[in-house]
């Protein structure tokens, strides 16, 4: 295992029952009577990986109150929600790979996938349901709006070599921030905390999912130290700008700048050493690696309310390790 | 206007105030701050055709104790819930009209329809979280769990000329009796009916529900008085089978079994021609169309708990009408 594994292991160990407790309410809400729906739901627990929406959830809860079974229950729709997404992303980017083996689109085909999608959806709010009262699936139902706003708003950007910063960042608020924003500020409100730390535990979500997909883009086009990767600047051959590429062309000199509008423009990738090349003139990877630990102090600074300790620090931690798994 | 609208108004009399209602809440909720967004939803909205949905609901709820400000939301959320499972049936049938126009997937992509139908679904769950209990948000997710289910077991048979009628009932219940169900359910229990009322809507709606489909599937090979049908047959293309063309398949000479199981094995369809005299050396149509008007006789006898008069005659002319509108 390496040092980051060995990390997450640490800061995971308070929750470690938790999580399984969780893992334990996903699977069994999944269970249906037709056999294959079972195998595809089998698949798409292989893609449960960190755990990281669940883990944060309860990090939360367990900080700002205590856990309370609800939370194992707000955890596993969390993640339901995050793997309809994920399976549905799998089918819009004709991706071949998740975790290291052919995704859903891939083994059952497209129609199978988006039905699969739609199939968590629906799980994930009917288990939300079943808590006594209609504040979660409110809270989880506002917060699904704004991510199917990020995505539909982004893949109206495609292959928009004009899209702005300011864009740019509602997309990935919107997409990735509001469903970490709803898990930290549920697993608050259930614990008993008050309005000013649930505020507060809303604002760390929203600003670690920012930061995760910020370090997301910036591991498309430099790669993972930790596994290779077949394809890097595959972001761009869908069309997607994302905060490295978007400062680069922002700030690279004409020449470059036009051969890389192009690319998003006709919606390909560029050779990986002459993106890296780009990218290394402008400083943008140091751009985007920048303002994902802006996001990470952010993050940070909403902690200041709780009380210094174990479970702070473990808060603390894990919006750190999540910027630094990639570099 | 045809006779068949003329009595469809007729039907629709003493709800005409509330499905306004419904069109108000269903367009509300939907309203987004990004105007290609607004767009598509405008698209969507074209698709709102007989409102069968909401209407059941809102007739039912008006029969079984009357209507409140929640029915509304109610039939807003069915109709929401229908429309999602449309926008994405059109892409997975790579659908180039509906209702005459260009559906979503033909204008905006798959991407974008895909995308649009998450959101449908996201915002109908949201709209029904609004309620006052988590009891409908509970309703209506089994019943969409259900829908997903029917529709992957569908998917799953693609193709299998081998299908068997009881499977066809199980999908057929499951991807359209679902949503029927909850919405006369829903109805009746918002209305503060009993449980024997609420069940015996629970079944009205249902039976409901399966009758139309199976006029539906009539409908795709002998096609509607009313207008023109650029194919017939569609189903067959896509390698599924409907009641009529199974029916066919078991009934038929070894001869044209075996062309027509090839055509469902290679998702071709057959000449128009070709197909309606199969159907008709094998009586499949009117076995169909027996079948539509048995559940529609069903549907009937489960009205008999409610007392005599206009309500209950609508709400069986309603059921006749359904399958009555195609032939």
């Amino acid at each position: 295992m390496s040092d980051i594994t060995l990390r997450l292991a640490d800061l995971y160990t308070p929750i470690r029952a938790d999580l399984a407790a969780v893992e334990r309410v996903f699977d069994a809400e999944l269970v249906s009577d037709l056999p294959f729906v079972n195998q595809l739901c089998e698949r798409v627990r292989s893609y449960r990986g960190k755990m990281l929406r669940p883990a944060l959830l309860l990090l939360v809860g367990k900080e700002t109150g205590g856990l309370k079974p609800e939370h194992h229950t707000l955890a596993a729709v969390v993640e339901m929600v995050h793997m309809a997404t994920l399976v549905h992303d799998d089918v819009l980017d004709d991706a071949d790979e998740r975790r290291g083996r052919a995704p859903v689109n891939a083994v059952a085909g497209n129609v199978a996938a988006v039905l699969l999608g739609d199939y968590l959806i629906s799980h994930a709010f009917h288990l939300c349901s079943g808590l006594g009262s209609p504040e979660a699936s409110r809270r989880i139902g506002a917060a699904t709006n704004v991510v199917c706003e990020g995505e539909l708003l982004q893949n109206h950007h495609r292959g928009n070599a004009g899209l702005t910063e300011e864009t740019y960042f509602r997309i990935v608020r919107d997409k990735t921030g509001a469903l970490t924003a709803a898990a930290c500020e549920l697993g608050a409100r259930y614990a008993g905390a008050g309005e000013g730390t649930v505020e507060a535990m809303r604002r760390y979500g929203e600003s670690v999912g920012v930061a995760f997909q910020i370090a997301d883009d910036v591991l498309d086009v430099l790669g993972d130290r930790h596994r290779v990767r077949k394809t890097l600047g595959k972001d761009l051959t869908l069309g997607k700008l994302t905060l490295p590429t978007l400062h680069c062309l922002n700030n690279a000199s004409a020449a470059t700048a036009a051969r890389l509008r192009s690319a998003v423009e006709g919606r390909r990738s560029c050779a990986t050493d002459e993106l890296r090349t780009w990218l290394e003139q402008t400083g943008s990877i140091d751009y985007a690696v920048g303002v994902a630990f802006e996001f990470v102090a952010e993050a940070r600074r909403q902690l200041e309310c709780l009380l210094p300790g174990d479970g702070r620090s473990s808060l603390a931690a894990l919006a750190e390790f999540i910027v630094e798994r990639q570099f």
